[in-house]
Formats: structure tokens, sequence, C-alpha cells
């Protein structure tokens, strides 16, 4: 019989039902292992594997023809050489954590815009100040760098709170959600950065993504613009955002992503001024309905795959997402 | 010539400006003070004062008919012997706060909901765990105590990010803002405390509020209810809180407002578990647009009483709002 490895945590007994379900369906039998834990023998007896196999397993699923990896970001994937073959089909889980992360974004901005970290410090310290200057999402220029799912997530939900002004920035400059105020292709992202409040970043780890924001293009914002990243960390230039940020050249920042990770002990990143850092949270599973979203994502492109129909979320190795 | 006393510290040129030119359309004079700061001699000269007035002052203004307080509550101000006369028409500013408050429930809410206090704590001691159980505000069952300007700000915003459920609670059970999926009269509280995720308090300090989150209402909390208070702390039974949260028998509370103002340095609420606690902030006047709104209910509110026509904003004493 045809198999299928699954390799997640988040398998409550509803989901696995599920997933069984939609296989028996398809003609495919489950095994269940653990995110990442590939089993020492036997993998090469998977057509397909849903959730996180850690890549240099990968080579030993001689029999592999479809990997749906359960994240949204596949950069540590797209390499051929890693598969043992190169027609092996990658899906990848975008559309799952444009709700969670979005929240996430939203609030690291209202922290940063609201200077909750300072008055969390003095509350740390029992004191009582509370005329620290504040600002709002209502009314603010806001540009999304990367329009996908959890940008344009994040747009709707800045939009149905007032934002002034929202600019998307994609490799296209297209996108038909209403909740772009204005979209640029990304080669004229130089143009918006001046008159950047809020600068939003949630793109892939593609090789025209890494570095994006370089040294150059964080001189372009204003002094009071904050930046959140929930993307990759490879997409600033780390060295001259904690520049900035320790010369009070911009007003804050909020990275959900770093390079590297985990971040190391002694790293300057820890301690820079006005940066709010959380340890890659945003995409968290635990939310129950992240994990509900991705379970149906998979069980809905299994069914395209066994009837021979283009898979909704394949990713186009080349270009990476 | 009839006067004006101006008694606050957000006045920039444009807004003194906006308060000159209606005053003087109207037929007033007006003199500028900062919060407060009442000049200690020559109050009884001003018909009509905007903005913060101690109260041990009002006695001196002798010729006061009208009192625009620069606040949205106003218990402080209600007691008929703090004036010269109780003729005294007094106004608030309600209206001008819902947009800033909202955004820090909004906040707040987040952080305890995606576990953000934990994980600064975490991040504090430089450590890199990504694994703690988080939740949404979309599909919650939200409850509204106090369905007012803050409340209903609150909840359209809460709706728009998806929120479950929606009940308002207030004294008539009635509102027509479709931000609620429900409204409840405040005595059939009880009935829906069980059944909720997310508690917002946005209540005026008036009889029937004080202690309305008594000791027996916070045991009807779910244990994953978390509970945000920004009106006044009277509203709550501040011991009865901490003992549910210390115990683990409800999930958070965000207080912005607690008794006493300013907590004293010993107070327990300080090192009250899963507490998030600032200091009175989340009306903070420093955000523009809150003071512009404010100015324009005053300059609105000043043409209707040259007019001679009733106060948009005029507070009924007795009731307390």
């Amino acid at each position: 019989m045809r198999k299928i490895a699954v390799m997640e945590d988040f398998l409550t007994p509803e989901r696995r039902k599920k997933v069984l379900d939609t296989a028996e369906k398809c003609g495919f039998a489950v095994d269940f292992y653990g995110r990442g834990a590939a089993p020492a023998q036997g993998l090469e007896q998977y057509e397909i594997i849903y959730g996180w196999c850690n890549p240099q397993d990968l080579k030993r699923a001689t029999g592999l023809k479809w990997y749906c990896c359960g994240f949204a970001g596949v950069d540590q994937l797209s390499d051929d050489s890693l598969y043992a073959s190169p027609d092996v089909v990658l899906s990848n889980s975008s559309g799952a954590y444009g709700l969670t992360i979005s929240e996430h974004i939203l609030m690291v901005t209202l922290m940063l815009l609201r200077r909750m970290p300072e008055f969390q410090d003095i509350v740390r310290r029992r004191e009582w100040v509370s005329e620290l200057p504040m600002r709002s999402i209502y009314g603010s220029r806001i540009t999304v760098l990367g329009a996908g799912d959890i940008g344009t997530n994040f747009a709707r939900r800045a939009k149905a709170l007032g934002a002034g002004h929202i600019c998307g920035v994609s490799r296209s400059g297209r996108n038909p959600d209403p909740a772009y105020d204005r979209m640029l292709p990304q080669e004229q992202l130089d143009q918006v950065l001046p008159e950047t409040e809020i600068l939003v970043m949630a793109l892939p780890s593609v090789a025209d993504t890494v570095g994006i924001l370089s040294r150059e293009r964080i001189a372009l914002l204003p002094r009071d613009a904050i930046v959140v990243n929930v993307g990759r960390g490879t997409a600033i230039d780390q060295e001259a955002l904690m520049e900035a940020l320790n010369a009070g050249r911009i007003a804050g920042a909020a990275l959900d992503v770093v390079v590297p990770e985990p971040l190391p002990r002694e790293h300057p990143l820890w301690s820079t001024r006005n940066l709010l850092l959380t340890p890659h949270i945003s995409g968290n599973m635990s939310l129950g309905y992240t994990c509900d979203i991705n379970v149906d994502m998979f069980c809905r492109d299994l069914e395209n795959y066994a009837a021979g129909r283009p898979l909704e979320h394949r990713v186009d190795r080349k270009r990476g997402y």
C-alpha cells in the first residue's frame, strides 16, 4: 500500500483522524512520528512526507515523491541535492500562519508605538510614571515588505484599525488586496522608505531578499520609524540595524527572526537599545487554529495529489516560495 | 469681557489658536495655565474652566458656570460641595479616549494571550525557548463591561480581528452598535461570566460599579479567563483578584487602574503572578489625535454653550457620567 509519513507534534486525535480519513479515501496508509523524528530505518517506504523532516534525513527517503512541509518558510529545503530524486515535489504551509503572525505583528507594533518596554521597566522598578509620548496605529504610514499571506493578513488588520496609508511591496508589485492603498515592485522600495513610520517585513529567504534592508536603506528611514521582521533574519543587515538602534537613528525594532538562531548568549543583539527581541515565536504552532488550517491544507492537497491535480501549495524550488 | 481659563499642558500653538478663534467668535477672552495650575488669585473672574482644575481650587471659582474637564472619568468632580454654586455645569471629554485606550486594550490582551511577559523573561535570561502555548483574539469570547465610547471602540476592533463572540454589558443593556453580538443589562452579568475568555472593563466609578467584579464574580470566570481593566480600580475586589491570579484560578490580568494610585512600593500587586501592571497610561494624552479630539469637543460645546444649546458632553453629576 502507498504510504505517508506524518512528522509533527500537533496531531491531536481529531487532527490525526482527519489525516487518516483523507488518506484512506485516497488509498494511503499513514505512520505518525514526532516533528523531525524520522525513523532510523524504513524511510524509503514513504511516497509522501508531511510535517518537518530534517534535511539530512531526506536523502534516505528514496521513494519520496512529495514533501509537504508544515512550515511556510522552506529556504532550508530548496536545494535539489537534498533529495534522492530532483523530481520530488515540495509544498509548504503558507496560509496557515497569516492569522497568528499578524496578531504578533500587531502586538509588537503597539508595544513599540506605546513605549511598552519602557513602561515595563518603570513598573519593574515599582515607579509610577505615566507621561512618555506615545503613538498610534491609527493614521500611521505603514509599508509591508512581502505582500503574501502574512503581510496581507497584517495589512487588513492595520486597515481595520485606521492606519493612514498602507503601501505593499512585492516582487511583482501586483496584489489585488484592497487593504493596500498602494502597491510597489521591490525595485522601487527606496522611494517609500523615507515616508515609512512602520516597516513590516514578512519575506521568504531567497536570493533577492537576502540583505534587502541594507545599511543604505536603513539610512533612508525617518527617525521615528520602527522595523518589524517576522520573515527571515537574513533579510536585514543586522550590524547596520543594531548601529541605527543604538544611535537612536530610528525609533525601534521588533525582531522575531535573527541570524543566527538560536542567538548565542554573547551576541550584541540581546542588549541593543529599543529592540524588542522574541525567540521566533510569531508562528508558534500552539495555536489550535494554525494547526487546524495546516492539516486542512495538507488534506486538500492530498486529494489534489491523489486525483492528479496540481497542488495548491506547491513551491517553485528555484524561486524559493 | 466673559472669560475662560484653560488649564492644560497639551495646548500646542495650533490647538491654542483653535480655542482662541472659537472663544472670540463666542465673545470670550481666554487665559492659559498649565494642567492643575490654577492661579493663586483671580479664579473668580472665569465663567468657564477647561482642562484640569484641582478639586480643592474649584471653590475659589465663584464666577464659574461651566467646568469642562479634559478627562473622561470625573468621579473626583461629582460632589456638589466642591463648587461655589450647585448650579455649575460639569462636562467631560468622554469620546477623546476611545481610540488610544482601545489600542492599549488590544496590546495588553494580545500580550497576555500570547504569553509575552513570559517570553520577555526568557529573552532577559538570553534563552531561546519558543514553545509556550498561545491563544488568539480570533474566535475568542469577549465580554465588554461598560459599553461606552472606550468599550465600544475596543469591541469594533476586536470584531475586525475576528473575535468569536462579543457580549456588551451596560446599565441599560441597550447599545445599537453592531460590534456587539449580544447586549446584557448589568444585573445579568453573572450569566455571561462563566463563558468569558476575555473580560474588558471600561466603567466609570459610580455607586453601582464600585466592586462590581466581586470575589463571587471572579469565581464565576473560567480558568483560561483574562481580565483587562482600564476604567477605575474601584470596580474590582483587588484582594480577590490577586488571590485568583496567584492561585492560577484565572489565566491573567492587565490592570491600568488600581487602588490606590500611585501604587505604594510595598503593595502586593507589584508582585502578583500573571499580572501585567501599567501606571494609568492607557489614556495618555501624548497622542496628538486624543488631544485634537479633546480640543474639538470643547470648542463644539463652547459654541453650544454660547448659543444656549445643551452641551453634548454634559455630565449628570448624580449619575456620575
